[in-house]
């Protein structure tokens, strides 16, 4: 997938916490899924903010995915409490995290002359799971590592039609 | 939600799975979450197929959720032959389920002079997940029953800003 589309993604996930939750986060090298599987690695979210986006050109989704303990971490760090459990508090954190992040990005594309309609975001919740993508040449990964925890952006953008 | 919306997404489904799976779906009345909630119902999906829709006036999502018996039922209709477990198979087709069903829509809408693109879809496999929205007003709920078991399809459209 073209880099021009990775960076306004890391750009955006690194304003949004760090002026939300006072989380310096540190991207690492995006790969592609196929790769990421290859080494043995595998995204397991317990909460995951997904939104579609969908341009003249290109279309595409974002997905973040946290594990649990690091949802609740950033979560804390937001809301300046001790949390316990992924309930509602949690789920409208991560929406409006995955709105701001994937509206940041959508900004960001549009300053190089890439214009994109933003779905309406959800979440979902439960232990472990997983996103697949039937779509060829599949999706890319950006792995992120903070003080509460890592976790994971999954993008594609290819071509409308 | 506007009713407009919702019967595109009921026909396309019977369509789809009928001319897919030669599966009836039979659509029972469609209901706000928080209505299907207050009743005590819940959905948990196991593979869930989920795209983005983003229109000049509306935008939203629709999201399939099965339990992995169903999924598997409806694929083993499909390929004619036994499967059992949530594989890549099992993914791929619930994926284009999921793009026909809303493409189906869609198309639909377009004939109310209602155009939509529609973001790439993607599969969220996992044991009993759940979707959460944090939007105004909330999604909606379609249960849909079939001689292999019940599914459920959540979608939601709303003003574009």
């Amino acid at each position: 997938m073209n880099i021009d589309f990775i960076n306004p993604f890391i750009d955006a996930v690194s304003d949004v916490l760090i002026t939300m939750a006072v989380l310096q986060c540190n991207p690492e090298k995006a790969v592609s899924k196929q790769e990421f599987e290859d080494q043995g690695d595998v995204i397991q979210g317990d909460v995951t903010g997904i939104v579609g986006m969908v341009g003249d050109q290109f279309k595409g989704f974002v997905a973040i995915s946290f594990t649990a303990p690091v949802a609740l971490g950033i979560a804390e760090r937001m809301l300046g409490e001790e949390l316990e459990t992924i309930d509602e508090t949690i789920t409208d954190l991560v929406g409006e995290l995955t709105s701001m992040i994937a509206g940041g990005a959508k900004l960001r594309l549009s300053e190089q002359n890439c214009e994109f309609g933003m779905a309406t975001p959800l979440v979902v919740v439960g232990d472990c799971h997983r996103i697949f993508l039937s779509v060829k040449g599949g999706s890319s990964v950006i792995p992120f590592s903070t003080e509460v925890g890592d976790f994971f952006i999954e993008m594609y953008f290819g071509p409308v039609n």
